[in-house]
């Protein structure tokens, strides 16, 4: 099968072999793969991963049983099933977990996969392909959201004008009214602004006056957290959404004397997700900057890695 | 009035001006002070202030009206009255808010001091005057309880054996059966044991299985936090107590991936810390390591640095 293999460097592969499912695992042919942030920092050497890249993908189920033929979509953890965070409902954090792409598992960027049955999800025929490998970010992104309970009227700052920062405001705009985006490239704040998203370039925050009650840090950069803890409100919080190698230097006492909450978010609910899109309620299609076969991923990859990119994908 | 002062060097000053009270403020002869932390960092340079330091106090109204002779305790934050945060009962938070012998305004640790009738809270006669300094950290010990909603059966441990997490730990363990405090010094460790705490040394933490809900971080190093983020669980909580001058290091990604939520706490509630008193729920005059009148406030402040103490008085 053709794939995408990281291994010190990125590498298209024509020949690889074709995987075989293990036990509870179904074979899903891969129709598009989107490029992600963490592929990006992988291929830096974030993680320490070798193998086939990948984890945001739609696919039809190849196996044999009742999704056969069923388009579907995959979550990406894939625990133990036998720790106590399995066995309480946490098998995103199980210690021995592989991840689709990210650990210790092939990932997404080849004509097969293989998850297990309990991972995948199917999807309504009103779902395009190239919308359903949004569902994995868009989960991560609707997260925020269900960690912000009881947040009202908010004044809500989501920080970064990426793929993560302008996905998380689109999630956040269905259920707050005050959500502001700030990034500095003009035409991704466009894009976020035909959501209806008050994006603002960050050299206008009001630098003196802190005043969101709830900021959502996904600037990918070593110094996000500390710009979001002089400018959230004293008791408010902020929802870290960035994971960036290495250590950052950060002012605790700051959080400590403003009383902040900082909540870690990672991945989020497909279902929900799913019927977000199913509902037609956004149209992400805007967020894609260009499509590449999977023959040219060299070319994708170094597209998604320039500034003025936001969402790449993969076809078969 | 005899007065401790900070101003570059601590120093005694037996022939300070009485202060005169402002408008709203009330003339209080203060009877004994203790020596937190904070003092220690204000004299270590931490915050740039000068004056007569303490905030840990209690003490007798001198000004006529309804207060005349009633013993009080102080809350130590003065806000504007005015702005946003004031009017929405965040005054601790207020930009311009004064503090008592923290932020421009003359603290306790003086025959005198003054402060907005606002911040007075009466203390029955059953709590004497060396329980009654605690009522400050006992308030912002409690506080962590305070933030801590539906934490129903949680694993918790609070990391430090200072003055500051075995008050957070006496507090928690009013409200949670599994509490463990962590800390190096032996003898603070079987104070903490008095209290049916389960208090072990920090070496004998399980270092490659974190399983902890809840971690309060009370141990005033800068290493604190990152230590915490390692021996909590996945989606747990990390409570900041801690407030050291200057960055920390710290690997933000873990926050995200381990979804850790992380929480600052200062100040809290004096009505409830003086009602635990009162009913005399706990005894905590096993933290006083020793009196001293405030002629000897050098040799206290000396005392009070050293490891092996915990609670320092000043009496007048």
């Amino acid at each position: 099968l053709r794939a995408v293999i990281y291994d010190g460097t990125v590498q298209f592969d024509p020949g690889r072999q074709r995987p075989e499912p293990g036990r509870d695992e179904i074979l899903v042919r891969v129709t598009a793969a989107g490029i992600c942030n963490t592929d990006l920092e992988i291929i830096r050497g974030y993680s320490g991963f070798s193998g086939i890249l990948g984890h945001e993908f739609c696919g039809v189920v190849e196996s044999s049983g009742p999704l056969r033929k069923k388009r579907v979509v995959g979550e990406i953890n894939i625990g133990c099933q036998k720790c106590r965070l399995c066995l309480n409902g946490l098998e995103k954090h199980c210690r021995k977990r592989s991840v689709l792409g990210i650990i210790n598992k092939d990932g997404a960027m080849a004509d097969y996969l293989t998850l297990p049955a309990r991972n995948l999800h199917m999807i309504p025929d009103s779902v395009q392909d190239d919308e359903a490998v949004f569902i994995e970010p868009l989960a991560a992104a609707m997260q925020v959201t269900n960690q912000l309970r009881n947040a009202g009227d908010a004044q809500i700052l989501v920080m970064g004008d990426g793929k993560l920062g302008i996905l998380s405001a689109i999630a956040l705009k269905q259920d707050f009214k005050n959500v502001t985006l700030s990034g500095k490239h003009a035409h991704k704040l466009d894009i976020a602004k035909a959501f209806d998203i008050h994006a603002i370039h960050k050299d206008d925050l009001i630098q003196n006056s802190p005043f969101y009650d709830i900021i959502v840090e996904a600037t990918g950069s070593q110094d996000g957290l500390h710009e979001a803890l002089r400018l959230v409100r004293p008791t408010g919080t902020v929802v870290l959404k960035t994971t960036i190698a290495g250590e950052s230097r950060l002012d605790l006492a700051s959080i400590v004397v403003k009383e902040i909450k900082i909540v870690g978010s990672r991945c989020g609910p497909f279902p929900q997700a799913i019927k977000m899109l199913a509902e037609k309620r956004i149209n992400l299609k805007p967020l894609i900057t260009a499509s590449y076969p999977i023959e040219k991923a060299l070319q994708a990859f170094e597209h998604a890695a320039s500034k003025e990119s936001l969402k790449i994908l993969l076809t078969f």
